[in-house]
């Protein structure tokens, strides 16, 4: 990583979006580097973390990618060029990376409004829309970065979609345990004509339990579910669904690193 | 309760609703009698079991007047009057009542269609919308019922009103313990023009837990809040929230026991 990273500093490039530079790999003299995922993502985390300034109140995401952001921000704190940050942490475990690495945390009740969040994605479609919660945190990312004036995304090029489902992979809905079969039937009866399959998240034999002590049910998509919106409103029309991962109208920029450099999207 | 009741049982009379028969105190020339709201949500509750048929799967619903009914169904058990009944309970304490009753219980996971379910309200408007959730099983209660073919509601006078919230007492919404003055928050704001206020739900002295771990928070309206399903979605759209105590669109049949007879209203 130490090697790759230099090329991407500093080399600034006309952005696939009108509105913003973008980084991007330099001039075809340069030696050529592959790049791996964690690469990408740490690139894409360290971009976010140039939008952060000292005295904001700073959502801190989950996840692989988002971990990266929040060390670095722990690395500008310690070097003294970030002062006066108050994250508020998105999930149990990004509460105890933070507080290994000295930030200091408060919470949404305290700062009921974020300056700006970071956070990965799980997929991101072309209107800046988001799958997230593969890693487990929907519920807290949606309410910390609901609350947040900016919020800007960080990805690999591998999530970009043409929409949302279309990874082939899950799109998680949080549910409470009670009768939990029978609320997994309704949601894949919903999106029937989507092709639609439910399955309970299950870790270690076990389901999977949320930090609100809910499950989580991945729901596969064959086709295209359509309008958003609607889709949304009738998930959580459900009784038993406590949260979906799709995050619509929320993402105020994507960062997106790939092979041929930092593009950084921003909502219009 | 056991001198008031047989004054209703027989005495049949024409209805406030046009398509069902209701019962009433009968002619001036028999003894007044003052009944209780306890006696008066009995008969009710007797009045509703009526509806039930030997085979059925049956909701059985919580509070003190749904208690009522479990009770009496529980007899009719012992009695042989009716047989193979099926009960799904709304909660911990109805699954505890039905128990001891010697009811055979099942879920929603093994019978996703309910033939019929019993329940009281906390408020009836004209349209036969409810508030629920004073009890603390609104969540339970709305998967139940909301997998009903029949849907009967059970009350006394006092809980009939012009529009949802319009008792002044409160209407319940159940969200996660996380960060709950936020949520709280949120949800006054939304309703900000009725002259909303969000209260935390205590009960000797700490937060209120319901059967899925959750915490209530009990909304006061000033003024009518208008298009209630714009509110339901409005409210179900806030991060945090798991579901609320509208019950739109759901009961069939609601009974209203008063001092002047029964009254059977129908959904068009």
């Amino acid at each position: 990583m130490a090697i790759a990273y230099p090329h991407f500093i500093g080399s600034e490039n006309a952005s696939m979006d009108t509105g913003f530079p973008s980084l991007s790999l330099p001039t075809p003299l340069s030696p050529p580097v592959i790049l791996t995922q964690d690469e990408l993502k740490k690139i894409a985390a360290y971009k976010a973390v140039e939008f952060v300034e000292s005295g904001m109140v700073l959502g801190l995401g989950t996840g692989s990618t988002a971990k990266h952001a929040v060390d670095r921000i722990g690395e500008l704190l310690r070097q003294g060029t970030l002062k006066n940050i108050v994250g508020i942490p998105t999930s149990k475990k990004t509460h105890e990376q933070a507080v290994s690495l000295g930030i200091p945390l408060s919470d949404l009740n305290e700062h009921p409004v974020v300056d700006l969040a970071i956070d990965g994605a799980d997929e991101v479609d072309p209107d800046l829309n988001l799958v997230k919660g593969r890693g487990g945190s929907l519920l807290r990312e949606k309410m910390v970065e609901g609350a947040c004036k900016k919020f800007v995304v960080i990805v690999d090029e591998s999530k970009l979609v043409n929409y949302l489902g279309g990874s082939g992979l899950a799109m998680p809905v949080e549910i409470i345990p009670f009768c939990w079969k029978f609320t997994a039937k309704r949601l894949q009866d919903l999106f029937e004509d989507a092709g639609c399959s439910a399955e309970l998240r299950i870790e270690n034999g076990e389901p999977f339990v949320t930090d609100n002590g809910n499950y989580i049910v991945n729901l596969f998509f064959k086709r295209d579910i359509g309008d958003l919106k609607a889709a949304s409103d009738a998930i959580l029309r459900i009784a038993g669904v406590v949260e979906h991962g799709m995050f619509l109208d929320m993402a105020t920029t994507v960062i997106v690193a790939g092979e041929l450099g930092i593009t950084v999207k921003n909502k219009h």
